[in-house]
This record gives structure tokens, sequence and C-alpha cells, in this order.
């Protein structure tokens, strides 16, 4: 009977423990995990928008389905200029071929640009999957356009790449799934959607391609009880192959970001010009105009080398991560001229890079009497 | 309070008499509900295979999928022959147009050939479903091809014409979908693919379109407990809208055809030769040699006259239903061959259509001195 | 010596004899040359109007392009109701497949009809040739389209039957050939379309392919005169490769049909219901309402047997031959209704045909008590 | 009588005086006429090679079809593995759409350039019009593609701007013109091609444009006489809607380049380093690689400002004119890297222009002892 006894207190004892060093599916536990040091040492990243919205590649191209479907003028006019009535954004899916994609070529330039991890869109609010998901079926780069697992082939390269992290964007949400229209209509009081879709699919996304980072979004549309969030966090963060080198951002449902999960992006674009408190990341893109390519595009468009240094300065300085944004068209090429912004920033980045990796902030952030010096 | 008693009485009796009536989820239940007479009164249908497959319309065509990823020679030369490297199976879809498909022309030409009942494939094998389905994002003929309710619109056709039901034939299984796959590398111990795919596009149906048949298919790869048969069919028999006048037939699991269910198919072109103690249905096709329309087809490959009556007799003497099919091509068209054979059958029948209808099989089902008379 | 004086004496009477058999190039020269007794003994022939308007495959399709072109509301709507903005004539073309081409097929069918001669159509008024023309670059089935000599392999086919023939289609004029559209402005005081794409043409098929009948069209538009018609004549009756077995109709310039060439066909459809006392030919089509290919025909729109045979009755006792049209499909196939009424007719030829092949006209050719007896 | 005689000698009088302004049919004639000022004054024009080759868009464009029926190895392999069996060039020609094509859009880059005159590729050796040519039926830009006038529309632009002049590039010769290889094959003994496609176009071109520049090329393949130069160069000069301004180059025969013509081009690229006795022209491609769009193009490959004002100094210091070629795609986008460059290259020349336009060339040409500058 004290046998008996002692054994269960030492096994509450080993429980105590366990449980002390796994977090639990509540965001206070999420988001006392450390961040990952390489994180915040890493200071550059590139961000890459690519799918079905690169075929009709005009304005504001990832959101162009939404755009269309509400009858914006802009975009039907386009559509019944260029396309037989009853086109579907289905019907761009085969046009999406990435004939020319070379991923080798890609890393290549990212690691010219200086940068230290990239982030795929891998799936953008259309639901299309840029790898073979076996829970998008006939709706991803296997099944339809590039018949290519776009996702593996570019992580494949860029990890071919000394220090160089490969992370994977991914949008809870879905313009037109009907799941989750259903589910919205159900006020959320449905979950079809995310045990059908999203959970699955981020399962499969970590548990076959180890990301070093997820870069959530779409999560405005629901709060984070809806998404699974914090379940997912605590299984990717005590179980996941992953467990020791993610990151995450904090896009996990309505009021989460700029709060919770890992580091802040807050919003687009995010640049506060102060210190924060927090690891924070600034995702900008260097088509001032639009995320994913624009056929319209010209040159004066894109950020010159002073912008993005200027843009580099003040988030570093503020201790943000620079996340610039590449849209390759839909034959896999990225422009010249993304190419050229990116090769002339690794060649300033050669010079002046040992003061900004794995620097850390000053107390003060700029120079208050010469405007412009960071 | 006498009334009271009285009433309460009243309605625990006919609570009663309602469970008596109510099927359970087991064969012996199901199996025991009487067919709605019109079923046996009909006599003779028409069968309608189309969908994706009607677009490469060459051998075998519903099954064109399966043989060409199986490697079958002859498929892999047609694809290497007329289509670019890396084309797959969704890229026929948007070439299913249905441009010229005009279902009141269908349901004229089926009420000329003296047909009760229409049976149309909703979704065959290659799972597109022909009405915009929940349930088949971007693999159904709103979102993808035709951009119009197939399934609907003809089955506001076919209800315009006095004395003609409507009916639907959907297969269980799909041949790609990674869902049933994944169930069935699990030894169908799993019923995920059920329970998102097959059961909520059943209900869709049913809770949509109102069939008078449910033709089911595909049920050889699992048991029906995997497919959730039998709670099925109770739910359609006990609280269906169709409740009162659906019918169905046999195929919903391993083992089923010929033994459970509604009316028996037993195999494809069943043709028994003798009467048989339980109504059957002859499905058989116009085309000897393919369900799906075939752009080598030839006026040989398709049933004559004589042939057809022949099968008729023998089918009605024997206590059978004739359900003919007819493949129309991918762009909506009946080939005028299946019209006038259907003409002609329908013109025959006006001569001999009352010992055809709601006959009841004699005793002896031919002579059997004279061959050829039944 | 007196041996040179006689070869020489010798040469010139042959040379005067042959001199004397040489057509020239005027009406009343050409239409002194007796028709090879092949064609009066063929009685029956195949008409195929096969072309890029096979393939918008609608109302009127040889003559869709034109009807578009002059705004006709149904053809206007066809095309905003299926096709993108800008879409051209010229942009069927690549849709001309015919991947199932099988012109020894045909020629099965051909043969079974009974029919002895073949007549192709290798350019209609849209100007494409079915064959491989140095004369259409860019504009033929073996640059755009099948990329196939279309033409030489049904010769090739057709050849390989005994007792049948081979003939061609030609239009003299095309829609919208700016050359044309230029001589025609010019009131046809200019030449320029003639030679350098009618004349040309024609040289090319008969030197190329050698057919036994030419059957001119398209003559309507300019006196024959502007189309060097008997010039051309002259050269195919008096130097051509087929001089000895070639046969013309009478379609060659404004006011010849049913006056000059070789035999007559007068106008399309021309049964004249009495004995002519010249050669002519009955060219009609078995789809009541089209030369092409039509999506929409139906059953009904099609000859039936009683009534082929009744207008080859008619034709033949009154001395015509019958030229029945059937119009494949853009993927190369014929409706087996096409391939049904043929074999039918066939088989009612096989049965009757000695009353019909080499018959010559009897002096009653109806009897005119009994109605529908000829 | 008297009169008569006074007459004549008055009108011999006239006709030699005209003879002696007039320009005869050889090259001792055509080139003593005077290059029309404004050409040296110019010094900068920038080249387009656009057409049906900006479609696969891949290495050495514009040549693509000659390499691919040439079966060199690299483009029969693009071909296989991307194309299905049996496309053709002229199956890329429906996809050259051209949907974002704003000319005044180019025209305000090529002014921005400090460009002086434009070189539009309006037909090269693969025959294609960007003209709606009434001798290229069915393989123009109004026909098939673009169904736009590409060239007028162009002219029109650059019309607009001040001091910028509109000039023409056309290709003598056509790869695969059954009318060329006949001539050819005839060793240019018959001038079919020559009568029937090049002088009619460049009669067309003249009249319809009014072009300031003829770039003649594709002369070498046979001699000026198959191609009728001098007589159409005296045409040209003495009755031309654009005699007194028209410049053209020395592409007009086997052997004419560097010899006679307008002024030289000599070979492509064409940089001598020393002062030349007779004007001419540099025509280099800002791609190092390539004259015509390629897909897998890199930001190194394009021409650097100081590459550029490099070959700029050396040729107008020699006596040169530089015009630098830009490929747009064939969606009818300059990509932005070429924008910049041609912006970078204006914003050079704004500032040290003065010393460029109107140049005259100093005796010395560079300084012998500091390299590189000239």
């Amino acid at each position: 009977m004290r046998d008996v006894v002692l054994l269960s207190l030492c096994l509450l004892c080993v429980f105590a423990f366990i449980s002390a060093t796994r977090y639990e599916a509540n965001w206070k536990s999420i988001d006392s995990r450390p961040l990952p040091s390489w994180f915040d040492e890493a200071k550059i990243g590139i961000f890459i928008h690519w799918g079905v919205f690169s075929v009709p590649a005009t304005y504001e191209s990832p959101w162009f389905w939404y755009w269309w479907k509400t009858k914006t003028p802009l975009f039907v006019k386009f559509m019944k200029d260029n396309y037989p009535p009853g086109f579907t954004y289905a019907d761009f899916a085969p046009h999406f071929q990435a004939t020319f994609y070379d991923p080798d070529q890609w890393a290549d330039i990212f690691e010219a640009a200086g940068a230290r991890y990239i982030v795929l869109v891998t799936k953008h609010h259309e639901g299309f999957t840029l790898w073979p998901s076996k829970h998008s079926w006939n709706w991803n780069a296997g099944d339809v356009g590039p018949k290519r697992d776009l996702l593996g082939d570019l992580a494949k390269a860029v990890r071919k790449k000394k220090d160089m992290r490969f992370g994977v964007y991914h949008s809870l949400f879905e313009f037109y799934n009907p799941e989750f229209l259903q589910d919205q209509a159900n006020h959320f009081k449905t979950q079809n959607f995310v045990w059908r879709k999203t959970m699955p699919e981020l399962f499969e996304l970590v548990n076959n391609y180890q990301p070093d980072v997820i870069w959530s979004d779409g999560h405005w549309m629901a709060p984070d009880t809806y998404w699974n969030s914090t379940k997912f966090l605590a299984w990717l963060y005590n179980d996941s192959p992953v467990k020791d080198t993610v990151v995450v951002n904090d896009r996990w449902g309505v009021g989460t970001d700029c709060h919770h999960g890992g580091y802040w992006n807050c919003k687009d674009g995010y640049n506060p010009g102060k210190l924060l408190p927090h690891k924070w990341e600034n995702a900008m893109t260097l088509d001032h105009k639009c995320w994913g390519t624009r056929r319209e595009i010209m040159a004066g468009d894109i950020y010159t080398l002073h912008e993005i240094v200027t843009e580099l300065a003040q988030t570093v300085s503020c201790g943000g991560n620079l996340l610039m944004n590449v849209p390759p068209n839909s034959d896999g090429r990225i422009l010249p001229m993304f190419e050229e912004i990116l090769r002339q920033f690794g060649a300033w980045m050669k010079v002046n890079g040992e003061a900004i990796y794995a620097s850390k902030p000053w107390h003060t952030q700029n120079d208050t009497i010469t405007k412009d010096v960071w």
C-alpha cells in the first residue's frame, strides 16, 4: 500500500514536471514561449506571393477574385474585355503553368539579397495550394496547372543554402470555400471548414515540409476559438517535428494581431517608428501597389535601393525584421527588376551587414536632429 | 379532464402506429419496405451517362481516367498523341461546355420514347458533380465547365412532362479522391470520405432535388457499414422529403447487389431470362460498347429496334424494368442516331404499350418451342 | 531526201490532227467535249462539306463567317455567348483538329452506300484549303488545325476502292480574301486574286491530286472572263494529267450555270422533274437544313431512306446523277445517323442497283397516273 | 511650225531638268542622295522587336521558328515539354494578345529616354505583319492575335511627341513563305514572292504609314536585283509621300550592307571604333543575349547605364547613331527593368545631351592615353 502511494506521488511529480514544460492551449501559455533566437538574428526575409491570381496578373491580384465577384467595375470590365462569358476564377488555374520555374535560381537571388529566411505563400485566400494537398483535391498545384510540388521544390532549393530558412504563409480563411461560407452563415458555431480544411492542411504542411515559419493570415474573419488556434499552436510547440525551431506570427483570430502568438506583424507594412517591447516583422512589398504580380507594373512602382535601405534601417533599429515581398509571374519567373533591386540590396548588405544581422536595437532609434538618419 | 386523457391516449396510439412503421438501420427492416407502385408500372426508363469523361469521349469513357492512370497503352497513347505533356484529367473539365444543352429537348425525346423515368448520372467515379455541390468545390458543373446546374435544369424539364419521374445515379466511391484513398489505406476503419463527401452529397441531392430514384453505384469497393448505407436508407425511408415515393436499387456495399436495398440491378446489363421473385431492372446501354459518348462510335454499334424490343420483351416478361442508357456529348447534344432509335422505339410502344406498362408477368416467360417469342 | 519530205508531211499531218482535237478557250469549244462515260454510269456520288466552318458547327455552317460578319443577330449572339471579345473566324482554325479522322473508314462507308464517286470540299468560300497549299500559307490544313493533308489521305483511301472515283469541290471566290475584295472594288478589271490564288490552286489540285471531278463554285460573283475559266478548262481538257477522265460542272462565271462547262448542276438541290437534254447532277444534302455539320441537328432533319430513294428515282429517271452531301464533324467523325442512312441506302442499292447504274432514262419519267412511281 | 519647235525645245528642257533631280534605279544614283539632316541630328533611336516570336519568348526568340524547324535539340525539347504533338508555329499566333499594350505609355518611356526616333519591327522573318496587311491574309495582327493595328497605334502615339520620328523595320525575306522558297529553288530567277508579298507590303507601309525610316533586313538571302531594291528606292526617293524625309539603311541585297543604300548598319551591333566616312548606325540590343523577349532573362543580361553610355560615346564620336533595342512581351508590356534603364539613360542625357544631339564628330575619337574616354 505504501508503494502505491509512493508511486502515485512519483507519477504526480513527473506529470507536474512535464506539465511545466508543455504549452497549454491558451494565449497566456502560448505567448510565454521564448522566440527561437534564429529569427531575431535573421533580420531579412523574402516573402513570395504566388498563386492562381498570378494568371490574371492585374490590379490587386491576390484579391482579384474578391473584387471581381463583388462586381467592382474595373475587374468586371477586365474580364468582359478579355475572356468569354461564363469564364470563372477556376478557369485561370490551368493557365498557371510555371514553365520556367527554377527554384535554385530563386534561392540564388534570395541568397544574393542577403535574406536569411523565405516565406512562400502556399495558399492564399483563393484556397489553391501550391503543394499537392490531399485536402484540396483538384484545387492544388499537383492536380491543376503546374502539375508540380512548387512548395517542396522551393523548400529543397532554399535548404541547400547555408543560413537560409524556409517558411510558409497560410491563409486560414478562403474567400469562397462553401464549407467556410456555411460556418460563417452559422455564425461560426460550426467548425466544419476548420476540421476538414484548415487543420488537416496545417498538419500536412508541418509534417511534410517542416517549415521554420508559419505566417498565418486570413484570421480576421473569425475568433481564434473558431480557428482552433491555441490548440494547434500547443501541438506545434509541444509535439510537432519543428517544435524547437518554428516561429509563428500573430494572425490567429480576430484581435490576436499585435497581441498574441509569436512575433508580431500587426498590420501589413507595419513599421511603428519606435522600439517595440516585442519582436515584430515589417512585411512589405517591393511593388508599392500590389502583393502579387501585375502586368501593368512600371519601373517607378518598385522600391528603390534608397527606399529599401531606409525601410530596413527604421525596421531593424526598432527591433523588427524586414520581410520583402517579391511577386513571381505565373510562368515561374521573377522580373529582372526585382532581381536587380534584390542584388543591389544584397551588395549594400555585404558592406553594411555586420551592423544589421544579429544587431540589438539601441535605446535611441533615430537621430532627432538629422531626419532620415536611423 | 377526461378529454385530455382521451387525447393523450389517441396521441400515444398514433405515436405507436408511426413508430411501428419506421424503418430501422438494418437490412431486414430496409428490405421490408414495399416498393412504391409507380416503379413497377413505369417499365421503361432512360439512363444518361454524362460528365467530364464526355470530353475525351473515347474508349470506355466513364472509366477513361482509371485506364489512363493505370497506364493502359491505348489510353496512354491517346493522351500522348493529342495533349501536351503534364495534361491531367482535371484539365478536361473546362472543355465540358454543354453549349448546346437543351433539357426540354431531351425531355421531349425521352417522352417520345415512352420512358416513364429518367436516371441522370449526377456524379460518376470521377467525382465531378453535375450540380453545384457545396461538397465538391471547384470540381462541379457550377464552378468549372458548364457553369450551370445541369441536374436541376433537367429535373425541371422532366417534371413538366406528365407521367415522367426523375432519378439520380450517384457513385459512392471516387477513383482518386484522396480522402477515399486514405480510408481505403486504413482498410475502411476510418470513414472520413463518407462523412465529408458521400453523405453530405446524398443529403444535398435528396433535399434539393427530391429524386424519385437513387441509383447507387461504386458500392463494391467497401462494406455497406463503411458506406453508412442502412442508416442513410432508414433516414430516406422515414424522414426525407421523398420518403413515400423514392425508389432505390441494390448497390449499397460489397455483396448487397441482388440481395438488399430496393429493386435489384444485380450486375450491369442484368437480364436473367427467368421470372425473379423480386422487382429488378435491366440497366443496359444503347451503344453496345460503352456507357459514355465515344467519338469513334459507328452505326453498327448501336442497338437496332429489333434488339431493343427483344430486350424489352425478355425483361418485362420476367418482371424487370428496362433502363436504356443514352450518352450525350460534352456539348450537350444527343446524337441523332440515339434520338432516332428512341423515337422508333416510342412509336412501337405507342402501338404495343398497353401490353407493357403496368403488365404483370405471366407464369411462363417465353415460348419454349418458338425461340424469340416472349 | 525523199524520206525527209515524207516524214515532214506525216508530222504535219499528225499535228493537224492533234490540232483539230484540241479545245479552244471559248464556251463553244469547251462545251463540245463529250462527257467521259464513267460519269453518267456512276449515278451516285458523295459530297463532303468539311472545313473550319465545322468548328462552330452551327446554323448555316459553311456560310457562318458571312452571316456573322454581316451582323445577323443569331450569329452575333452565338459568338457573344460563347467566345471572348475579339475572337475572329481565324481563331476557329486551331480547333479544327480532325483527331479521329479515318479516311479508310469513310471510304468503307461510301462504298457500302453504293457511291461511285466522291466530291470533297477542298476549299469553301472561307478560303481554307484542306490540302497543304503553297498558295494559302498559314490558312491550310497542313499549317493550322489538322496538320495533315486531309485531301491527299482521302484521295488515297477512295482510290483503293474498286469503281470509286475522287473529285474536288473548289470555290473560285473567297468571302474575305483581300485580293478578291480589291479586284471586286475594281469592278473585276484587275485579276490579281485569280492569278495569285485561284489559278495556282487549281493547277496545284490538278497536278498533285489528279481529280476525276472538279466541282466549281463561287462563280456567281464575277464573269467567267474574270475567272479565266475557258482558258483553264482548255488546259484541263488539252494538256492536264486528267484530260481524258476529268469531269467538271457548270459553275464557271455569272450565268454559266445550266449553260456551259461540263455536266449541269444549275442550282443547289436542282431536281427538274423532267428529262434534260444534257447530263446533270442533283447535289443535295442529307441534312435538310445545312451543308455543313450542325451540333443542333436532330434525327428528323435527316433524309429518310424513302426520301432518298424517291430523290434518286426522280433524278436518275430524268438523266441526273445524285450527289448526296455528308457533313463530317471537326474531329473527323461522320455521325452514325449519316452512316446508317448511307448503309441502308447501299443495302437498297444492292437489290435495286442494276436498274440504276448505267441505266439510260426512258422516254417517260414517271407514271402520270400513280404518283410517286418513277 | 516654229511654235511647235519651240514648245518641243521647252519640253526637252523641262524634261532634262526633272531628270537631273530624279534618282535612277541604280546604286550610283541612289547612293548620291544626301541623307536628310534630321537623322544625323537625332543620334538616339529605339528599336522594338515584337511579333509572334514573343509568345514562346525563349532563346533566340525572333529566330525561334528557324531553330525549331531545323531540329536544334534545345528548341525541339522545349516544344516537346510544353506543347501538344503537332503544335505549329502558326499556333502561337492566337496567343499573341497584346492585352496590356499602351502605345502612349511606350512613347512616354521612349521620350524619357531621349530617343528621337523609333524603329518598330513590323514584320520579321516569320512574315507576321504587325499591321492589318492586305498582303498577309490571316497572318497579320488584325486577323489573328491582337486584332489591332499595332503599328498604326504606335505611329500615332510617337507622332504626338515633339521631336520624335517613326520608322519601320521590314524583313525582305520570310523563313517559310512557300513563294519565297519557290523563288529560292528557282535560284531567284523568278520573283513571285517579291511581286506578291515584299513590294506590295512595302508600298502599303509607305503609303499608309509614311515612315521616316525604312530599316530593311533579310537582304542577304538574294541579290538586290531579285529584291527589286533600286527600283523601289528610286520610287521612294522620287515619288513617295515620304520622299523628302525618309531615311533607309543599307540592307537591300547580298553585299549591299556597308556599301549601298542610305546610312550604314553593316552588321548587327556594328561599332567600328573609328570615324567612318559615311553616316552609320549602331543597332544593338539592351538584352545582351537576344533581340526578342525571353522569359528566362535575368537582371545581369541587361545593359547597365555605364555600358550604354560607353556604347553611346563610342558610337557618336565615330559618327554613328545609337539604336537601342527593347523587346516587349506578347501581352504588350515592356519589362520594368528596360523602362528603368531607359529612364536612367534619359536622365543622363538630360544633363549631357547638348554634347550629343547634333554633335559633329571631332577628328580624334578617343583619348589614346586614357582608355574609356571618348
